[in-house]
């Protein structure tokens, strides 16, 4: 009997650095996670591979996946779509691997309905005072669009009651290993490992 | 609004190295639990500190604690009586700190009954093979004493579903890993600390 692989979801609400949590977990060595591949319409930058950094799609396939229900979640961000393939998921879990999604909380809750035993992370700001520094240390953004991302970021933190954990993102590096520890715990959930153990001891 | 100390308790069957894990967590300049002090009605052996070591108490002082309802769990040994003083327990865990027991099974059997949040924490022999070389590697006991003590564990293992987690303890540094990794994630569950962050964003 061998352990299926945990999907690990990491999420939480705008500009709370989701993707800079990642981006650390992914460069640290001792990291054993699979990253989810996404599939995209976008046309592929210099550089990227087909089915490393992304899956390239047409339009009519990325739709004809979202009808035969192969989309884990999918959203359309100007003008492309963007999903997580629910055939690698599917793949990369049975073979004992953990995978690893970075999404919007909107996506995170499609996934929770396809996958009710992943682990959802929500990523929380220090404060929403410190959230309100980061939108605007951006720069690029007017002082209406900031507030209503507050305000949507207020009612995503809201939404923290559909996941497993919160992790703060108080310091890049801790809520690196908060995320770690989360998933080595896990690994240890009697439910998960007792099936296992009881095998082996009715082998002795 | 303080976030409460854990209550982890680290048992698992006769032999499986419950004692040497615990001396190496607390060896750790890391970690951050307290050490739950027993009380006993053995006698101070030199250099033993009352309320350091242990609770040093009569046997009269332990039976009115018995009957008194003030320990989380006792047993005897020996002729002495050992037990965890519920008092120690909530006063440490009232000021945010973590409490560590390393109990037996029936200890641990009677704690959850008084803290069903607590955090329980089986540790796995390897394999009963290996559970059976080192309960001869000790040789201080008799082929007879040592096929009682493979049926008891054999059946303490199977208490395992009493338990949170299970912690193989294949090598000691991985399993005092898993274990602080375990104390970790569980401060991040949500149902812990989302009462936390809702206070903290409705003052915002």
């Amino acid at each position: 009997m061998k352990e299926r692989g945990l999907l690990i979801v990491l999420s939480g609400p705008s500009g709370v650095g989701k993707g800079t949590v990642r981006k650390e977990i992914f460069s640290q060595e001792d990291t054993k996670f699979h990253y989810s591949i996404s599939v995209t319409t976008r046309k592929p930058r210099t550089g990227e591979v087909d089915g490393i950094d992304y899956f390239f799609k047409s339009r009519t396939e990325f739709e004809s996946m979202i009808e035969q229900e192969r989309l884990l979640e999918w959203a359309e961000f100007v003008g492309n779509y963007y999903g997580t393939p629910v055939d690698y998921v599917e793949k990369t879990l049975s073979e004992g691997k953990d995978v690893f999604l970075e999404i919007e909380v909107q996506g995170a809750l499609q996934v929770r309905k396809a996958f009710p035993e992943g682990l959802f992370i929500f990523l929380m700001p220090p404060s929403l005072d410190e959230l309100k520094n980061r939108i605007v240390t951006r720069g690029t953004e007017s002082a209406e669009v900031i507030e209503n991302r507050l305000q949507a970021a207020k009612e995503e933190i809201l939404l923290m009651d559909a996941y497993d954990y919160v992790v703060e993102n108080d310091q890049v590096q801790l809520a690196c290993d908060r995320i770690k520890a989360i998933v080595t715990a896990e690994h240890c959930r009697r439910e998960r490992v007792a099936p296992l153990y009881k095998k082996k001891i009715s082998e002795v």
